[in-house]
């Protein structure tokens, strides 16, 4: 029934102002989709296995089986994946955003761990997934490939996508580890691309010693280049907007919010248009603006950049996965490789465990030269860290697809069997690798870390009240839906603590972080004889008060 | 020098994964002037003529200028516009931000006279300057425009944009008269795409009393069935936030921006997928949403959605205006009316005299008929305000290009003399409307409307604490950035006004928009002893308290 509708909305052609009819009823598909994703990722977020992204991708492939059975076998997509609308519109976001929320102090106390990790340990891998790659495909006789090809496929199994992991490690419970996992993703990512275009540009046929050195200074002049363009657009936002807003009154946070973007987005494409690494770039950017721009708007800004950017690179990253998902039933791909299954599953096993030994190949050896700089125990990366670091970025997911895509299907060669074992090969690690490892990340993380029975110690929760584990504000505010005994009990609850645990750095939170209502029944209310002028809680309060201003910003930072 | 540099890189033929380089030069180039257009328009917005809609059609028009002369005369645009564009991705969350943001009190309260204007007026409009373009045209020989044609003229030049006046309107000292011009423009907007598209849907050649009643049914029920499919997706976002996230801790801001961002879309191409007014759909899916959806959702969501979907709405206006400004240009459409700039003029002038003459038609009786239903002198509508309306609506803008481009420019005719006139006409009654009416509109209400002299009253001011006339926050609490003194100003202020003027519904606002540091000063430190539990003060703003949590919506509501 619902399959005939569709048929014959879609058998309709008519054109309704001029837009294809066609791609406005594969737009609202997609949307509702994405619709679909998030209620399901969220109601499934419950159970012990899944999560979003494993959601989108089995909801995606669901739908490519109903596509291709409803046009016959032609066709699973409702949308043609393109580079350009991956690298120009869905990464920016992603990348921005994991800058914006970076938890920068803890990012840059483990800035030399994260950068061995990301740009170091990237080399590795990729040195070794192309070292064993040429070793076993060049036996099995599956179409000419180049040594361009061969360092490529090391670029593309080197790109980490550590989204999963990132749901289910706790920012607060284990903040080394997450800050760790959550760097090297970026750099990583970073890392792989900037190989990558370093491998297109250059002619890599006859590699001598010249070439080599060539290549390595090619490659870290882009990642400076790309680090100060970055940061010079994040500094440009917050001067602009100092010098335009602050202290203004009328029209700013709606103009704020759209400069922000814009400037973001404009760091992207500068990168691009400068041959940099728009991915670093942006990051920076991020990480910049973050600390500088977020700091000279109103508060209105501060909050809704943060959720804003947070949004849309949800998703963004939904729309990746619900994508990748759709795109693995597209029958075109596997029509070339049909004749040899053979074939197909072993390159993807071999790469599979290139992908484990290239990531074994330098998690562990890095951590114990990480662990000889570092005196205390509590930044030294015990083994349960190593091997959860190690099982963290054996996914892989959009960007190496996206440089699969951008390797193996340009200029018509699609039809060779060689590229076509690539790309199928490439679907089929992502989606192994995305759902079985995927799945076995919150059992192994539970496992290997298991949540600390104490509950959150005060400093911990206090010290960023507003602030859930993955940088959502915790609404613990809601007095429209809280009834006077609910009330009574959080502040009995707050109040213990508060007076109880570690007074000084909690009442300054305190005084932030709950509402007015609130307020009132303690110093307005009930216990306003208690603060009186002078006493001890007030004069407390009053120099914490004056004290933290100049620290807020520390605190306050997304 | 700098043009030497855009040109060697324009030259370069270079893809970068798989991009084409000249787009990421134009992409660059866009973003760059959207934020010149952004902080430029913040400067001159002191001055006595100019808004940022004026801005950027001068900075697109002299961007097009420099691009001509680079080019050597063969281009003049940057992007190439597409309809699209235009109504898949800029025309969406400016109405849906509309409705979002509308005062929905003023809005249903004048709800007939709004439909009066948006429906009716927009119809008398349409007739008179169909039947004037009918007449005039057929002498002036400029080629054979068929009787659809004629309608389309009618249509297209019905289509209003307020966005000018709306700017320089106040919404709190003439709320009539603003919720009359925005309410008239939405509905206008959303009027005259229906009946293009009931136009473009009908074969007109052969009029009779059939095929009039069934094109009037066909426009009802358009009407009809877009509201209600507004409204249903505006129900169905709130029943899934409330089911899906009330009161839950974990994660839900993004998501539920999320979420409400894709149903939004949704809404809009399920209209457009159905034949519907997508406008219309949009539009009361966003009052819906600010109604219903908007209070199921945490305090970080209303914040974020609120300004997100205001400043995406910003920079679509932009992105518009600066493309007409820079299309304006494009030489290959004044090609074909080289020859004959006598007609053109001609054609404009009529145009523009039409546009005056169909407005005044039915702003002066409506306004008749509208005031013989009111009893209080409030409500009427006096000449004053009926002049203000009649400008109000003389702009042309980004709908009547879209509209134009969609008729004369399919299938391959664009070379006709005819279309081409048309195009070109469209263009310069756009342009000057634009700029030359909406460079006298500041003027004009400032001569019709002067703003009252009396400091704003406290009911005023109180009742809508947080904010701006725009709908924008005012940032009246910045802690940080205060001194002492200042504080101390302002807190006296604020309680001279509180105590002496409106108490009773001041104490309750007063309660919920100044920041702790505020209430702490006068409750924790220097009044407390005032603040006795017990005392009329205290007595009474517990009880407003506790009485307003019911009405607290209605005060909030964006």
């Amino acid at each position: 029934m619902a399959f005939g509708l569709l048929n014959t909305v879609l058998e309709k052609s008519e054109t309704l102002l001029g837009s294809d009819h066609a791609s406005v009823v594969s737009m609202n598909l997609f949307v509702a989709l994405l619709c679909a994703c998030i209620v399901l990722g969220h109601l499934l977020e419950e159970t012990r296995w899944m999560n979003e992204s494993i959601t989108a991708l089995i909801i995606g492939s669901c739908t490519g089986i109903v596509i291709l059975l409803i046009s016959g076998g032609k066709s699973s997509r409702i949308l043609v994946f393109s580079e350009d609308l991956f690298f120009i519109y869905l990464l920016p976001p992603i990348i921005f955003n994991a800058g914006f929320q970076v938890k920068k102090k803890q990012f840059f106390r483990n800035f030399m761990t994260i950068m061995l990790f990301g740009a170091i340990g990237t080399l590795i891998s990729f040195a070794i997934i192309s070292l064993g790659a040429m070793h076993f495909f060049e036996k099995m006789n599956i179409g000419d490939l180049t040594i361009s090809d061969y360092l490529a496929i090391g670029a593309i199994f080197s790109a980490t996508d550590s989204v999963c992991t990132l749901q289910v490690l706790n920012k607060d419970e284990t903040p080394l580890l997450y800050s760790l996992v959550f760097g090297e993703g970026v750099v990583n990512d970073a890392t792989s691309v900037v190989l990558f275009n370093a491998i297109q540009r250059f002619d890599l046929t006859h590699i001598n010693s010249t070439i080599v050195l060539e290549f390595a200074g090619n490659f870290f002049s882009l990642f400076i280049l790309s680090t100060a363009l970055g940061v010079a657009a994040g500094l440009l936002s917050a001067f602009t907007i100092k010098k335009l807003y602050f202290g203004k009154i009328k029209h700013s946070t709606d103009r704020e919010v759209a400069l922000m973007m814009l400037i973001a987005y404009l760091s992207y494409m500068l990168a691009e248009l400068f041959h940099l690494s728009s991915i670093l770039t942006v990051f920076f950017c991020g990480i910049t603006m973050s600390h500088y721009t977020w700091h000279n708007v109103t508060d209105k800004s501060k909050v809704t950049t943060k959720h804003t950017f947070a949004a849309l690179s949800f998703l963004a990253e939904i729309f990746i996965f619900l994508y990748v998902g759709m795109d693995a039933l597209d029958i075109e791909k596997w029509d070339v490789v049909r004749n040899s299954p053979g074939q197909s599953i072993g390159v993807s096993a071999i790469l599979l465990g290139l992908i484990l030994l290239g990531r074994a190949a330098f998690v562990f050896p890095l951590s114990f030269l990480s662990n000889l700089t570092k005196s205390s125990p509590d930044e030294k990366i015990d083994w349960k860290k190593q091997v959860t670091i190690w099982w963290a970025g054996l996914m892989r997911g959009a960007v190496s697809m996206a440089l699969a895509y951008n390797q193996f299907t340009t200029s018509g060669h699609t039809k060779l069997l060689g590229n076509a074992i690539m790309i199928t090969s490439t679907i089929t690690v992502v989606l192994f690798s995305t759902v079985v490892f995927g799945l076995l990340t919150k059992p192994l993380v539970k496992h290997l870390q298991p949540p600390s029975k104490k509950p959150s110690t005060p400093t911990s929760s206090f010290h960023e009240p507003l602030l859930n584990g993955d940088g959502s504000y915790i609404e613990n505010h809601e007095p429209l839906h809280r009834t006077q005994g609910q009330s009574d009990y959080i502040l009995e609850q707050i109040t213990l603590r508060l007076f109880l645990s570690t007074p000084s750095r909690a009442i300054h939170h305190y005084w932030r972080s709950f509402d007015n209502a609130v307020m009132r029944r303690i110093f307005g209310g009930r216990g306003v004889s208690e603060v009186v002028p002078g006493s001890p809680i007030d004069t407390s309060v009053r120099q914490l008060w004056t004290e933290d201003v100049e620290n807020k910003e520390q605190y306050a930072e997304p």
